[in-house]
């Protein structure tokens, strides 16, 4: 059964290179990766907080926020 | 064409949320995924750093270090 995998971003470099590298590195017979700019999408952060994201870029996997590497705190997309 | 991508850890809790979540959700189409226990492993410390892996857990796809989370720096397990 697929799950939903989301991946949040602010369309920053380091943001971008996790896009590219492990956001499409992501089984899609697994998961349906969403991807979601938080910069341009601010009705999202609150899901995304509820989710434990505390910067982006991240991917919330089953329900767990993992960050990867640093590029910007969410406070800072607000 | 399937490449590497190298998930390194060292066993500490977050490591292993990471290794269940991300490492478990790369695309086997597209990867040849490597766990490696760099607590137990040592040998492997040098060519994890030269990934330009700074902390664990981690996984490098095409050459890029992307860490997650943070379970203990690099130069903790030396």
């Amino acid at each position: 059964m697929k799950t939903k995998a989301i991946f949040y971003h602010a369309g920053c470099p380091v943001c971008v290179a996790a896009e590219q590298n492990v956001a499409n590195a992501i089984d899609p017979a697994k998961y349906d990766v969403e991807v979601v700019h938080l910069g341009k999408d601010k009705s999202r952060l609150k899901e995304a907080e509820s989710a434990g994201v505390k910067s982006v870029p991240a991917i919330v996997l089953d329900g767990t926020a993992f960050h990867i590497n640093f590029g910007a705190a969410i406070t800072d997309l607000k």
